[in-house]
């Protein structure tokens, strides 16, 4: 195995301008061609150091050479963006010698990024195709007396075909997350601007709220989150985004979808607010308990037919390694009781980006389908 | 001292859906109303874990209870965004209990960020005033042939006002930096809102481009980096944006200014292209040794009386604790030798996002103030 240490690169530049000289760095993760990954950390006083990560179960020892660098070398891997973290002498960190680092709205969700990749690009990578834009917004929330961000993705030209409306689906992140989440963990304007240019979607805006109707830290107000959520998007956000952007401004062109505790928000505000959406879906969906599905959904489960009817698409997802397929599934049993018609779609995975960045890729296609929609 | 150890606080949120309980989460950092602030780590394995931050010299050793639950407070500390690290066994790395992490191109860049108010917002603190947006794009440049990102301010109503066009800042990030830098680290946008909802500054766009020609971790390539970025920055930044916003496209309208190594790449690319920008700004510049400015600045010096006509505002910035600072005094002085007209501004401050905050904030109203400007 080669080991690289390089010493800080950016020192040459400003030799002789009285910078501190940096200490040399560990290369770490560093990807072989046949996909295994060596991890490396250069620390002669920890006594113990594991890797964790979504690409293995479990936990892997780092070895200690004699001068304090420690490394491991695992996989092969398949082509993938994984999360994973270094737990040094108990304490779960990042790889310090690894820039990419992902963040959220609670300290849980960090963690440190690998992309493995293969000759061809994936889905969810960067390509010389039209790109759309990601735009953030700070607005006033009346409904929550707060300043908020929200993030946006418009397709590619849409500041060029200022004629033309277009559809909007309002996507949400999980628990622990913000509202950059689907836009740097989701790569969800890459995903799109692929779509497009190979013609297996419609044009629409994404619009990405944050997802905290109380701030993620008030424990005793949790049961509040999706009420007061719905308060802002429905009072605020939606009305910020109609008066802002060319939306298409009907039931028709309008979706909502989410993952894990946005999976829940997006089935409970959509399937009480048929009026305002008509494709409405979950992705390992946090869903609240199974016996109170009847009051939650009672607006739903009174009228099937007229349900059926307004419905466009209604798309539920999980892997079966997910801590939440059980519930999904009891979710897809109850609609099936109750005579709605939806999609199940249970998949390979867990409780992972991996899987809802492919489930986006999936049902983008068949958002909008079935509606009268701007030429592209 | 009060120890609050919370639970984490989204377990409640998905009681039944099968996901595992996380362990208890330390509260850190937690600032006091006397603005100090305790800092904690549950390491019951590690046997050393010292602080490190901008808000004190050297390092602070967090003292261990019999529970492995380490902790130290210090400070009062006067209210501002800092940046600090705990080191863990001797690896430097971000305090895991802390969601605000700061990231960048490098690894040498990730810190926790801690942020301490006072009783009033700071000229850096969201407020309840028009905001600007922030847009990311996605360019395929053609001088480097790469797929690359952007970062851009809009003022408030630029999506409005549709015949208003603005001038325009180019805005550079420091090495191990990126393009979110001058929004995440900066305050860009919460910066110019404030100053506009003042009164105190004109409305005009900020482009803030990757900052690094070649790759980061290119070692051998560094020496280019200034030429190749200024390539993409003339070739394909300003063409792209020219396109796509109502700018004001001439030298009276076009500012460019950078920090660190984005101030020499600022006053290089700047004072060589005085047909270009009218105004050009250094904070803490790596300016490169002194022996070379001659040469570096040949065709400025060589017709000083048409460069102070053209040059609206010159303006080198940096703190007197800063490694930079005799380099910046330095250019200076060759300015002055050379008779060029310029503003030296010496503050105290180190090399931090503190100085550079507050530089923008000064520079932002001097920006475009003797050129006819759309009205507000």
């Amino acid at each position: 195995m080669k080991l690289l240490i390089l010493t800080n690169l950016v020192v040459g530049l400003f030799a002789g301008a009285g910078w501190a000289q940096e200490p040399a760095r560990v290369s770490s993760p560093e990807v072989g061609a046949d996909r295994r990954v060596t991890f490396r950390l250069l620390a002669p006083k920890a006594h113990e150091v594991l890797l964790t990560g979504e690409f293995m179960p479990g936990t892997r020892p780092l070895e200690r050479r004699d001068d304090g660098l420690w490394s491991v070398t695992v996989g092969p891997f398949d082509a993938e963006i994984y999360h994973y973290n270094f737990i040094i002498d108990g304490v779960r960190t990042i790889d310090p010698g690894n820039p990419r680092v992902k963040t959220g709205s609670t300290p849980s969700t960090i963690s440190s990024v690998l992309q493995i990749s293969d000759a061809r690009p994936a889905f969810y990578d960067g390509q010389p195709v039209p790109h759309g834009d990601i735009r953030t917004h700070w607005y006033q929330s009346q409904s929550l007396n707060s300043l908020r961000r929200l993030t946006v993705y418009t397709p590619p030209g849409y500041d060029r075909d200022v004629q033309t409306r277009y559809p909007v689906l309002y996507l949400f992140h999980g628990a622990n997350a913000d509202e950059n989440a689907w836009h740097q963990l989701g790569r969800v304007n890459l995903i799109l601007d692929n779509l497009l240019a190979a013609g297996n979607a419609r044009p629409f805006i994404v619009v990405m709220p944050f997802g905290y109707g109380v701030p993620p830290n008030a424990a005793d107000r949790q049961g509040q989150n999706t009420a007061m959520f719905g308060k802002d998007l429905i009072g605020d956000v939606m009305p910020y985004i109609e008066s802002r952007y060319r939306t298409l401004a009907d039931r028709d062109h309008r979706a909502i979808v989410g993952l894990s505790m946005g999976g829940g928000q997006a089935l409970s505000i959509g399937l009480n607010h048929l009026e305002l959406f008509g494709s409405v879906g979950g992705f390992s969906s946090g869903l609240g308990p199974a016996p109170d599905f009847p009051k939650t959904y009672a607006s739903l489960i009174a009228h099937p037919d007229a349900a059926n009817g307004q419905l466009r698409l209604l798309w539920l997802g999980c892997g079966t390694e997910d801590g939440a397929f059980a519930a999904s599934k009891g979710f897809s049993d109850f609609l099936t009781e109750h005579g709605i018609k939806h999609t199940f779609r249970s998949s390979g995975g867990a409780h992972t980006w991996m899987v809802w960045r492919r489930y986006l890729y999936e049902i983008a296609p068949l958002l909008f389908a079935s509606t009268a929609a701007p030429t592209r």
